[in-house]
């Protein structure tokens, strides 16, 4: 959980409520699931964040509160392009020294996403976990590959899920080819491989089976912070509703992710996300299915 | 019609079989129709190649072949990636001074594919058709943009699709986003406006509706020549097949031009094209629906 301050070619946006487990929990639960979040905040979380979330029946009861620490912090300007963005300040603050505590009401989850974080942080929280979980979903990124490409190892050889994107997919495994890279990855220990690829949509790997999701074709992306959170959030919380998920629900899940992402890229931060409605997301859901939908008829 | 000289990062092959009206009308001719090509070629063109096309029903009356004069050559070089070539030499021996004429039985054509040609051959050979075809479509890429912007505008202008990838229709309009440099070519003419995008797949856009066709995930792809003229060919041929074209067609004709494109890049030249049978199309065709299907359930 953190704070932003985000500058895009549309404007600009101070100290905005962010962090990958935001992201994830706001875009998991507009399902009847008990979405609990595992984060550390300062004492400058701001109270009616926390009232956001709770009013969204997200238990924050693994989230601890540093009396003497402040909030991540996290300040970056995106490229004309938004392709590229620039890092201009990281304050790791009560994040620094961060030992996650699994509350023992967590710790036999249906699903378990470890959002984009540590590869330390994501490995001491699954050790806490009492029960294997139906699934275990990975979202990481370049930067932890960069520099504790041990410890990640280990924790991808324990997931089911790992959602990365293209650059990383290539970056893991010194492949170019994307089919040749998430066999490499199905290798290290996941079943299921997620590739993002931005304006491009996503791909699933799974055993022999691959999955081609659309991105939404916007006109403007006004922020992409959050995306790929909101990706990973989408996508557990719709398999939530699955005893056992299929390649199938794998499959709509994605879509589900990828539409979550599309409404949060909209606006700033959490905005957007934060005001969708079920009605909103039925209505993109269907865009995306008319954006790929087809009947070919032959002689 | 051409000999090419290519050479990959898996091998080479000298003076093979080539050329746009090649591709188009061999992806174009799997369906019970019509097809006839208006080319140039030299005297050193093959017997075999003309009997090749002449053995799958295709038209060569207008084809010109000078007796003095050398067909079309031309050589290049692709980069480890392959997504981009180095041109080592390009020889237009009878194209430079090629005025194409349209055969009369040609002249009533139920749809007009302008192959990516000069825009003047294009504008002269839509200027011999006596009757409007149901549709024109339109191949083009960047060297015409730069050279020949004014002529290709007025073809642009009166063709019913055009067919370009992601970057030419960047450099068309100057719009990084490709909605909205679908738009501006909306406004420039085609009604139709197809964007490949490679690896990435293709979007069609009409009016406000949007399709987005995904491109076969490839371990490697061979040798890209001829991809963009074998996706313009399938789609066209494809095409053929209806009256009255709708939109629901034209989605279904690009998943069938590039299955065709994704055919081609898989040998040499036309060599895999040559070969493709119609069950191995219904197969890939299969492939292209299992890539993008799926049923999302909501609670």
């Amino acid at each position: 959980m953190a704070y932003d301050s985000v500058e895009t070619p549309f404007g600009k946006a101070d100290w905005i409520l962010g962090g990958a487990a935001t992201y994830n929990a706001l875009a998991s639960n507009f399902f009847d699931i008990d979405c609990g979040i595992v984060s550390v905040i300062g004492n400058d979380f701001k109270p009616e964040h926390l009232q956001l979330l709770k009013d969204r029946n997200i238990d924050l009861s693994g989230v601890e509160q540093v009396p003497d620490g402040k909030t991540f912090f996290w300040k970056a300007e995106y490229h004309n392009d938004l392709n590229s963005r620039t890092t201009l300040d990281t304050q790791l603050n009560v994040l620094e020294s961060f030992q996650p505590k699994v509350p023992q009401h967590y710790t036999r989850p249906h699903i378990l996403l470890l959002g984009n974080l540590h590869p330390d942080v994501q490995w001491a929280a699954m050790q806490q976990i009492q029960q294997r979980p139906k699934l275990i979903i990975l979202d990481t990124m370049n930067f932890w590959m960069e520099h504790f490409r041990p410890k990640l190892d280990e924790v991808i050889s324990n997931v089911d899920v790992i959602s990365i994107n293209d650059e990383e997919a290539r970056q893991l495994t010194a492949q170019h080819s994307l089919v040749k890279a998430a066999a490499m990855i199905h290798a290290m220990g996941p079943k299921y491989v997620i590739i993002k690829k931005g304006e491009h949509g996503a791909l699933l790997f799974y055993n022999n089976h691959i999955f081609c999701a659309p991105a939404l074709p916007l006109e403007e992306v006004f922020d992409p912070t959050g995306a790929g959170d909101s990706f990973a959030g989408g996508f557990a919380g719709y398999l939530c509703q699955f005893e056992n998920p299929t390649l199938e629900n794998m499959k709509a899940a994605i879509i589900y992710g990828s539409a979550m992402a599309s409404f949060t890229v909209e606006k700033f931060g959490t905005e957007n996300i934060q005001q969708v409605t079920k009605a909103k997301i039925d209505a993109r859901l269907k865009t995306f299915e008319m954006l790929t939908k087809f009947d070919i008829e032959l002689e």
